[in-house]
């Protein structure tokens, strides 16, 4: 039986790419104000930049499919997840594998937000 | 210029890889008694077992290359990293594409050690 904070990890983990790819612009409220994204090496700090970023990328359309997703407990409360996947953008034949780091810490009601972002595409 | 919690990263990166590459018992060091690690979905806990599943990898030598390293200041002075990078392995024709994150969590004298660790090979 999955621990806690795998369940957490993986439901955080569906509904991100959830939004990602079906409303993107609701990801805002999965970050806040001190939040910290590096995406490709550049470095975005706090969910109204980060909100900016994710809906100014140079596609509209994409699909993400994740291969795996491991949650580890850090400080207080808070989880480390790690996910490994694919992301299939309209305009390329095939898809571009990726990783993605997230630091979730625990708010109200038992919901998590972002604290840590960090992603890179996989190139062979 | 880079910021210090890049430096820091950069650094333990180089080292770690360094230690695994050449000296891997050594690896320990890096790790305490509360340390996680999840290497290809298996759980291990603490640094004597850490140290234990690093030795008892299949395989004597091996060398890293390491492609991209990001890193972020987390809470109260930890750092979390996210690595990608390829593993060259005596009995393998191609490296392997790997991702790795560490969160690193300050200790005496400006060292850091490895409070969670999360290693995937990225197969395409």
């Amino acid at each position: 039986m999955a621990e806690e904070f795998e369940v957490v990890g993986r439901k955080f983990v569906d509904y991100y790419y959830h939004l990602f790819d079906n409303d993107r612009a609701k990801l805002s409220s999965l970050y806040q104000p001190n939040s910290m994204l590096t995406f490709e090496g550049e470095k975005i700090l706090g969910d109204i930049n980060i909100s900016c970023k994710l809906n100014q990328l140079p596609f509209d359309q994409c699909k993400h499919v994740i291969s795996t997703v491991d949650s580890q407990p850090s400080s207080t409360g808070a989880i480390v997840v790690l996910v490994s996947g694919s992301i299939q953008l309209p305009c390329e034949e095939h898809p571009l594998r990726f990783s993605q780091m997230f630091h979730l810490v625990p708010v109200a009601q038992g919901n998590f937000v972002v604290q840590n972002d960090i992603f890179r595409l996989n190139y062979s």
